[in-house]
């Protein structure tokens, strides 16, 4: 899976600053979206100068479709949500990143997509630390 | 690629009202957002009650990825333009629809997600016969 070199690669700064780690699966650094307005994942692809989805080769394209997979089921399964947002949009931080987002229909933005619609609420600690280690495990202990 | 039957899917009333088939690729059926604010495709894959991603076999999910890459190839060859959004959301449509949508700097939502800024404004006929005729050439006839 690892098949083309990622020691070049960093993180945005902006991502960093807008989230917190969970995980390295083979190609994507998982991270959760520090808004408890929506349990919200971050899949960066460890590749440096990636933009669109087609900058990644085609085996690292299929692997990204696998570890979305694995994410919308991980969150899915552990916030028993109505509806799963996937979007690669990057407008604003150009770096490939693709948002996996749990929806609500009591949610503060329902039916409407989450971006730009409110000021990220950054979580309280005890939550936010569960969340990852629910989410850690269940993607790396559990990932089927 | 056709391993699933697709004789009991049925085009979304809504989905069918705001586009215009564009082409059956493997899996998807590729249709144009009746929209002239941005060149938009539509991927619906034609399988019967599917809503999230995961909702479609391994086999149909890789599949789906190669035709998003090849809609977002295809779109970005004919526009020239700044960046693609890849989103399925689906919190109003159900069935599983995946968004293409070509950006610009001075595009008038640029550089917010396009969902819910602005109402659809028809293509008036040349233009849209010409788009749909151009992305259907390259969708199908030099897929690569």
């Amino acid at each position: 899976m690892d098949s083309e070199p990622a020691t070049d690669w960093t993180l945005d700064p902006q991502l960093e600053h807008d989230t917190i780690f969970v995980c390295d699966l083979p190609l994507c650094q998982v991270r959760l979206m520090n808004d408890a307005n929506y349990p919200w994942l971050l899949l960066v692809p460890r590749r440096a100068k990636a933009s669109e989805i087609t900058d990644l080769s085609e085996a690292d394209q299929a692997q990204l479709m696998r570890e979305v997979a694995q994410s919308v089921r991980a969150l899915k399964s552990e916030t028993v949500c109505l509806k799963i947002n996937v979007a690669a949009i990057g407008n604003v931080v150009a770096q490939l990143h693709v948002h996996v987002v749990a929806r609500f229909r009591n949610d503060p933005a329902w039916p409407k997509p989450v971006w730009g619609h409110l000021p990220a609420r950054a979580y309280e600690d005890t939550a936010r630390q569960n969340l990852v280690a629910a989410m850690r495990t269940r993607l790396t202990i559990a990932p089927a």
